[in-house]
């Protein structure tokens, strides 16, 4: 049961794996292309064009090779006379991807960029822009509020921090009370990744103005595992390629995607399985009970959903059906089926009877994008299907284990949410 | 006049601009050496010691030379037989420093380090323990939040991000009413960096429960200037090192010490000029009524004060003492003596009277590092003593143009503040 969970989970990952490939490119850049939003301020590079070609550079007089590293590909970088390194790549996918350069050898955040924190380290990242589709953008709305929050955990003998959305009302409206979602980062992110790189945030504002999800808190936590691709994580893949010690050879293989398939599945697994325990236990007893007392919920099962990506998907299952008592509604994000083969054994039965599950999951939510593996997910929504078991099963078109299919599988989800009073 | 202002906020960056030599290091790292707080989950090195020693490691075969960029300073780092190159530095200053490695001659952010926006990119920094000194550290206190506000503001014709402060009683007494600080990076920094490298979050949540600083809003938003030292930004020094596209040569250096004295002071002066004329419309027509009108403020003069550093100490000084109709309060962190020299001509005259300005002004706080250049403020503070203007002047004992610098000058500003109901 541990090994297919785990390969589940791990299917996602083939497409950043293919990543050993170092590729010469002949793309040019057209003439409308315009400096990438994700840059620091007054940086024009890299810059993106309609067709979604990037030209990337890097000025380094003395380096003797330099790649970009994005997408899974690693393409050369060509030197003017100048010292100035360029690349222009093929047409990207639309969304957020993280990406590297690697100077001689040693992978780095380009420093043109922003960065942020994936693959147990800080990442650069792009955002390819995606035409028609703005529902992550912070638009001409009112805008709720994202609040770093402190707390102390018992369990865990430390301060903890979290980020907490209110809604654009919460702050005037003091009398309301509002339904919570708990929701995940993956495997080697953080609990800054929703709001930072998954924009979830501006998609609620915008739901919400336009009457489409109710007002609603979300708690972003860290659910553990922010280390899993660091050098000392047992399970790693040992000394590999150079740059931070001992990371992993997938520098933009996001969340999970980095564990390979050429090793046992025990290692990572094993990690992110002992991190789901301890997250579980925090959560139930500690997160939640402290938002409830801390922020205007409605502070009952029915008001109470549970969402996650990746190694945050893995725990959304895990968590959610071992405990319908304290949850309504779950969204898996790329986290193939959460093990479910067979419904009449899965979760301790808790699929025998699709009338009480109906009645007590009143959202089942899970999604991939259309570039993962997706055997284990078209299966579960069949048979979930077979046995009337209510649910939304949503693929994300064009994209792989990346960002922009977990910002439109939470756009998808969060309508659905807390439909009753 | 703009000249002698210039000069006198550059003069701080004399220590950051000794960075030119190249250092080769003999120092051992004491066996009681731990990770860097600054670090990625799971990252071990940096490792600091307990006498400040520091060993910085990077894996990096395929690299030819690679440095340490830190404190002013370029040490050599020395390959072993396995591609890992390290370096054991002299003794760091306390606090917090932003640092580069340069790898074949490009600098980048150490993939073992968080980053952090400093210098107008994204930087590698380390946090050296200061025995004794841990105002600044999340305690067992209560806390407040740091909440991140969008609005949208009509003079930029954009939405813009600040963030906010509230203290630990905010959320539970709903009717108390708090007086408010607007406080500022520096130039090539932004509206993170007080919470993030400054931690004021918890220098307040610390004096606030010690009795020691009155509850209060802490408004943190952009004043301009993060780009100063980006390639596009006049008065910049052209293409200089390698890494981003012209980026300066002072990796490590900090806020307004990157200006160079070798260069007119027209330059990057006329862009702060400029942003502080632009931000001061800013702050006074939109941020200050839209913070009174969102949060439960106490929305007069004597409830309002502005703080900031290095550039933000420049427009503090010229915000505050054109408005003192606004602001009963003000701190001026590393910037100098706001260009006073003569109390006759000051501010059109507003120190020429000593007993109208004591009225009017009840806090009026600028402070030092000692590594820094301390003639103008030292000038300044004998100027206004000899005028019975009350005021109050720090020197923060070892330290340079740098965030511990500015703790600090935080730590002695806030308990002065709002005395009065």
């Amino acid at each position: 049961m541990k090994l297919i969970i785990a390969l589940t989970l791990m299917a996602g990952s083939l497409v950043a794996l293919a990543q050993t490939n170092s590729l010469s490119s002949t793309n040019q850049l057209g003439s409308d292309a315009k400096s990438a939003r994700s840059n620091v301020p007054g940086q024009p590079y890299p810059k993106i064009d309609s067709e979604r070609h990037a030209e990337f550079r890097l000025r380094a007089p003395g380096a003797q090779r330099v790649q970009l590293d994005i997408g899974g590909h690693r393409y050369d970088m060509t030197n003017n006379d100048q010292g100035v390194w360029s690349v222009v790549t093929p047409p990207l996918v639309v969304g957020f991807h993280y990406y590297a350069i690697i100077v001689d050898g040693v992978s780095v955040a380009d420093p043109a960029s922003e960065s942020f924190f994936g693959v147990s380290k800080m990442m650069s990242g792009i955002e390819v822009p995606s035409p028609g589709e703005d529902f992550y953008d912070a638009k001409n709305v009112p805008h709720g509020e994202v609040r770093e929050h402190w707390y102390y955990s018992k369990t865990n003998s430390t301060w903890r921090r979290c980020y907490v959305y209110t809604p654009p009302e919460y702050a005037s409206n003091l009398t309301a009370r509002y339904p919570v979602v708990y929701l995940q980062h993956g495997a080697g992110e953080d609990e800054c990744g929703w709001s930072t790189q998954g924009r979830v945030n501006f998609i609620l504002d915008n739901l919400i103005t336009e009457g489409r999800a109710r007002p609603m808190i979300v708690v972003m936590d860290n659910g553990g595992g922010s280390a899993l691709f660091a050098p000392g994580a047992r399970g790693g893949r040992g000394p590999g390629p150079a740059g931070v010690m001992g990371a992993p050879a997938g520098t933009n293989a996001p969340a999970m995607a980095s564990a390979g398939t050429n090793q046992p599945a025990s290692g990572r697994f094993g990690l992110m399985s002992a991190a789901t325990t301890r997250f579980a236990g925090t959560l139930l007893h500690e997160i939640i009970p402290m938002v409830d007392s801390t922020y205007r919920t409605i502070p009952d099962r029915e008001h109470r959903a549970m969402a996650g990506l990746s190694m945050g998907a893995f725990q959304t299952y895990q968590i959610v059906l071992t405990h319908p008592d304290t949850f309504c509604a779950m969204g898996a994000f790329s986290g193939g089926a959460g093990g479910i083969t067979n419904l009449t054994t899965a979760y301790n039965g808790l699929f025998t009877n699709a009338e009480a599950f109906n009645n007590k999951i009143t959202v089942m939510f899970f999604s991939m994008g259309t570039a993962e593996n997706l055997a284990a997910t078209r299966n579960l929504d069949k048979l979930l299907a077979d046995a009337h078991i209510n649910h939304v099963y949503y693929e994300s078109p064009g994209t792989a284990h990346e960002w922009q299919t977990w910002r439109r599988s939470f756009y998808q989800f969060a309508p659905l949410l807390f439909q009753n009073p």
